[in-house]
């Protein structure tokens, strides 16, 4: 089983990263072989380089996240309800997101999923 | 896809269900062959029946949910964050949980997971 301190410590650091625009401090929470879906239903994103690839993408928004809660630690999972703030369309947005973790025993997330749809985008 | 207003919908019908203390009114949220998994890594509850009786078992604690911020929709899942107040060794509790439903196309839920551990409960 993964340390939950450290799974802890990775979601800060996952929130860190977004304040620093940093893709590659994202990318290293991430196995070799981690994979992303944001938002569910999206194609996913396969390996550490794609995941990347990704997070610098949507980092061009200027998207900042601030956690709007506890984080949940159960067996492998660390899961976490936070907002996301950017601009895209022309305005700043807000959406209502819950990201699902699940680690490896390295404690390297292999597979992240992200709630979120429609309903949870709010124009400014 | 189900339809996003009936899974919430069916979220707060959760929550007032726990309200009244009222398993029965948990199961008809649930297709018939919807299955439970609370906490993450617990044995699995299979079918409606077998689900009536978990509730009908937790709810023997004098559980109550509190919704701790929006209902996340995407695709099929109804995901949110809560925390649950109830009495179990000698004293009030409060755990921070967040909870995943999918749904069917005839807006049951098929499959719910239950997001909590040890580093979520908090004695009063």
């Amino acid at each position: 089983m993964p340390d939950p301190e450290k799974m802890v410590a990775a979601v800060h650091a996952y929130v860190a990263a977004f304040e620093k625009s940093d893709a590659d401090a994202v990318a290293v929470l991430y196995a070799a072989d981690g994979t992303v879906e944001d938002p569910i239903g999206a194609d996913i994103q396969h390996g550490r380089e794609a995941v990347r690839a990704f997070y610098a993408e949507a980092m061009k928004t200027g998207a900042k996240l601030r956690l709007e809660g506890p984080i949940r630690v159960a067996g492998p999972y660390a899961v976490f309800p936070f907002s996301v703030h950017l601009n895209y369309e022309g305005g700043p947005k807000r959406i209502d997101v819950i990201d699902t973790f699940r680690f490896s025993d390295a404690n390297e997330v292999v597979e992240m999923r992200a709630f979120w749809g429609p309903t949870n985008m709010h124009r400014f």
